[in-house]
């Protein structure tokens, strides 16, 4: 018998709940039943965004939310700030390229963080030149997190738009979105949501409706104007997911009842608890102890190991799937997501395979270190 | 108790096996048991589409796919001609206006299909000039289908591209891709295909191909180069819709067991069904019979009869939820669906409904001879 076990950063486990709600015989989207269905939708998301500004779903993963918020807000010839410090910032900066925009690249070390610093030399003094800056609230390449507070803090008196993509850090740790003055959050359904793939969302300030106004870059199926015009008779430009819109009320309502800030604590929990396993088995952390994502955790692969081999085994062996390096990473760390429907006892049951595996690869340590060290974090 | 009925031109309704394909424990989409998944997903979309030529799953509802087809083929200032015949005609040419492509426009009277000639006259003697032809197979808004075969008949031999919206007639309808040469062919999950909206799937030719190498459109999450090297490894650019994804290998299971062609019987008989009850019950059918579609038929709302009221009253009362009129037939006419997980006898069910309702508004006709024409279509 092999049980699966899933600790990616996306897709990340269903609760029965929504697998329930995605088996639902499937209802017309234009119909008053529907639009009650969506208009529960948007409210549950603006208290998962943490907005009062209008939300919007998209039939699209999160790089088409993330390709929304560019071509609405950006014409070609326009210049943008893109923070790159792991695959997912350089999406960004892909993104403005492939519509002519002008990206000045703030090149920041894998494992990371941006610093307010570098925002602010790069946008002082040119208000008007810089039309918006990207950024990443959790890097899933690096397990970084970047202090959108602070770098809000630069943005907001200035004419400049912060967009941030927090894919995979919406509920799962804090993002203010009106608090912080955040103008364009983009995210996705299959992490902190608890969903499968396939529901993209963003979060649009008034501010950044000013933008989008004037954009110029061609658009039609992301074109934001189209879903708010449509958003007015509480419908959708075209199409919407119907079972995974359906399903996304059921997962709304669980983050509701845990209450957000108890969900960012639990997150945070599970991700302190994977550190001090990692510490306590001699395991290095990817990213910078003052910026170590809550979402994600990246550990390096002890050297002499191969990587690879320790994630494919325990994923085909145990049933145990955790994600492994990307891009530049690939072979040299693996990360285990705390985001989602996971909670304390699937990551000691996670730290106990990847102890086991470590230990049959001739890793040496002394076994059941790891998982003490996680079941301490818990216990406190 | 009442029970749901739909024959929506898109959502159909799911199949129970096609249910419970959703509902199950997702997996990692960058795994080999996904990879599996995924290579015999496109291999069920080539038999649907009929074509050895690359098929692509995208993350969006049909119009994303259409708005692939334009973005990836044409550059802003190349000239395309649209056909429009209904609401889904006009899409083509607005997707063109987007993206900066002039679009030369083939007006057709709605409820009738283009005709060869007018399309021969727009082409010929301009090989290079028209780079692109858009059509419609089944207009939905409408109940047309336009022959696709005799408008690729003419476009084959020259330099321009036969793009075909297939949205709602794939798996449905009879449309011989690679027999017939059509370049590209874009469809959805919703129709046909019996999922649930969410998938966006695109057939492209090496004709095709060469458009697309040449085009300088701004695209990244629709960039058709970015699939094409990604499925080279048997994935995709971006995070697929896994649910959906394993929820098409059963329903294209389902196509492919009973065979297209007994698929496409199903689908004409039930039309015809559809279309001999109307006749029975003195009803006036929207779309001429040399062109009334075997997916959708739409029938004119009898004088003094209020055709919103008629759809309100099958759905919220009785729980039959046909389609009313679109744009310019709101209120004017209503559409039922033959495609999908649809059989005789919910064609059946529907016409009584019908019946019931046009009975309750005062309607003139001897009650049950709609139902009654309907089945000496299915005795035959």
């Amino acid at each position: 018998m092999k049980k699966n076990y899933l600790l990616t950063p996306g897709p990340t486990p269903l609760p029965p709940q929504v697998c329930e709600a995605l088996a639902r015989p499937i209802i017309h989207h234009r119909t008053p039943q529907f639009q009650a269905i969506l208009k529960e939708a948007v409210e549950g998301l603006k208290y998962v965004f943490q907005t009062k500004s209008d939300v919007f779903i998209l039939s699209s993963s999160g790089t088409g939310a993330m390709e929304a918020a560019v071509a609405n807000l950006l014409s070609s010839g326009d210049t943008a700030i893109t923070v790159e410090g792991g695959k997912f910032g350089e999406r960004w900066t892909e993104l403005c390229s492939a519509y002519g925009v002008h990206s000045e690249i703030i090149k920041v070390e894998w494992g990371k963080a941006v610093t307010v610093e570098q925002i602010r030399s790069q946008v002082a003094g040119r208000r008007s030149q810089v039309k918006a800056v990207f950024v990443t609230l959790c890097e899933t390449s690096t397990g970084v997190t970047n202090d959108i507070k602070a770098i809000a803090e630069v943005i907001k008196n200035t004419d400049t738009v912060l967009v941030v993509d927090a894919i995979s850090g919406l509920g799962v740790i804090d993002l203010k979105t009106d608090e912080w003055a955040v103008d364009v959050v983009v995210s996705g359904s299959q992490k902190g949501l608890m969903l499968p793939p396939g529901l993209g969302f963003i979060s649009i300030s008034e501010k950044a409706w000013k933008l989008i106004e004037a954009s110029k870059s061609p658009r039609y199926y992301f074109d934001l104007r189209a879903a708010k015009k449509a958003w007015g008779q509480a419908d959708t430009p075209f199409t919407t997911p119907v079972s995974l819109v359906v399903a996304l009320n059921t997962a709304l309502k669980m983050l509701k009842e845990e209450g957000l800030e108890n969900v960012f604590t639990r997150c945070r929990k599970m991700a302190e608890a994977v550190r001090a396993a990692a510490s306590a088995l001699g395991l290095k952390l990817y990213a910078d102890a003052s910026c170590a994502s809550d979402a994600i955790t990246a550990i390096n692969v002890p050297s002499g190991l191969d990587g690879e081999k320790l994630v494919k085994t325990m994923r085909d062996i145990y049933g145990v799937t955790i994600a492994g390096g990307q891009a530049q990473l690939k072979g040299k760390s693996f990360r285990i997501a705390t985001m989602g429907y996971i909670n304390e006892f699937d990551i000691i049951l996670a730290l106990s395979c990847l102890e086991k595996v470590l230990y049959q690869m001739g890793y040496k340590f002394e076994l059941g270190i790891g998982v003490r060290a996680a079941q301490e974090v818990f216990l406190k």
